[in-house]
């Protein structure tokens, strides 16, 4: 009887893992779409359907949130953990969203290599998430590692890709204002990976 | 006597009416300028005084909250309502601001569109505002819906005005940069409406 | 014996102290750099290491944060004003990385002007944040109605330095590009001091 009223860590950390899942799918969908512009249209809708998944993933951890009186681990983590996963999934399909509107033809190497870089480290976010509910803090923090490199890893790339993007299309200003917008949202998204483990690794700090 | 210390709950909830109305307002007169841009000037001094008004109205409200004991809902969702309906204004008043200063002289029609979207998400945010003193919690869920609806139109209104800049001023990039601006700071106004409605959703939640 | 149990307010105050001198100190060689942007590399080395610097000061503060019972001031607020002196530094160091990336030769004298704002705004953050320990509450208002002085100017200087880079180079939309992305860095710096004095008055309202 009482076990109603007692936390029910699993739910939270289940759907934490589902929505970790949720944003690595919509990174591979990505890299496959960045590899042959000729399918973008199909991805996209692919991307979008994780989107929306994504959103209401974020919903159901809110609304379970309001109802729990008490959580695994302190409210406000819950509610960014979850809130700064849906950012990436939201800013993958703000870029694949825009590739598609601005009709863009093939993608620089460059592109192509920032998204598989969103692919590991959605990897690693989800092994991190999956450490959580049994308490594997030691695992967490070195994910957390990996997913600073990462992070590091993808800055230099868009840096790059922002070179070459003005000196190779010095003569075609639209084409230089319309990648530029999509190499912004990748690298948001690998900014927001950056926030997620920095929330992780600041419950693992609580809870330590 | 005790009355002094008693949550004077009408204060805030008339205080947010204000703070809406003026949204609504500056909503209104950017209709005015987009329909006719010869009179933008006038029309950026009165938005401004809106502007100006809505910072006035959110440094009142802060100044209240940190002298207030008990409040009428939670002390963060205050805070964080104030904030986000300023936000609104502001970013109408950025995105007339640009269309001064970049001197642009007619505006397309998605411009308008997505500008009399946000007069009619702004008299959603109004209604929704004043249900919340007399808790009538039904209804600001209604409310909050069509502010969600009116989002998705803003936003699909956006991606066609961005297609068809691309399109029409392929030749004119300064063009499409500063377009490409207005139409940002518009978008970026519409998520701020739906910010809003979530905040009044979770208000909501809290109270049902 | 106690006194390992008392809030240690001398470590965050001299912390802040740090992290503001180090926002200072990166706003100065901005200025350095625009002035003589043949040394912008050499510059954009040392303003990297003040963003570092700041990166390690935040995490210092954090974990403290996160080991310490009782705070001199709301443990909220000691987390959004060092979080907000760094994003002083990140933009700073932003607008630089991008320079030198975008290999921009001259800065308009508006740039120069912009940074030297910043200069000014951030010494007068020092010495709010040299107030806090102390609890001359009366000078950190004095000094915060500085800053939001010195904001609107920046915002003034901002403003006329976009007018001007649209009406110079109309005919190179790449500059445009390139120069409008490092000025909004530097707006964005500037917006950041803004906060940073929002959230130093909050603190004062909740003491005084």
């Amino acid at each position: 009887m009482l076990k109603k009223f007692l936390p029910q860590e699993t739910d939270f950390f289940s759907m934490f893992e589902k929505a970790a899942l949720n944003v690595n799918k919509s990174a591979k969908l990505l890299v496959e779409m960045m590899e042959d512009m000729s399918i973008s249209e199909v991805k996209a809708k692919e991307i979008f359907e994780a989107e929306q998944e994504g959103d209401m993933l974020t919903h159901e951890v809110m609304r379970k949130l309001n109802k729990t009186f008490l959580t695994p681990v302190d409210r406000e983590d819950i509610h960014s953990l979850v809130c700064r996963i849906d950012d990436v999934v939201d800013l993958i399909w703000a870029s694949v969203d825009r590739a598609v509107l601005f009709r863009l033809k093939a993608a620089p190497p460059e592109a192509v290599d920032l998204c598989k870089t969103l692919v590991e480290t959605t990897e690693f976010i989800t092994k991190a998430i999956g450490c959580l509910k049994d308490k594997k803090y030691s695992y967490i923090q070195e994910y957390c590692i990996e997913i600073n490199r990462l992070e590091n890893r993808g800055d230099r790339i868009f840096r790059e890709a922002l070179v070459k993007l003005f000196d190779n299309h010095a003569n075609d200003p639209i084409l230089v204002i319309k990648w530029k917008e999509v190499y912004e949202n990748l690298e948001d998204a690998t900014d927001s990976c950056e926030d997620v483990a920095n929330i992780l690794e600041s419950i693992v700090l609580k809870h330590a």
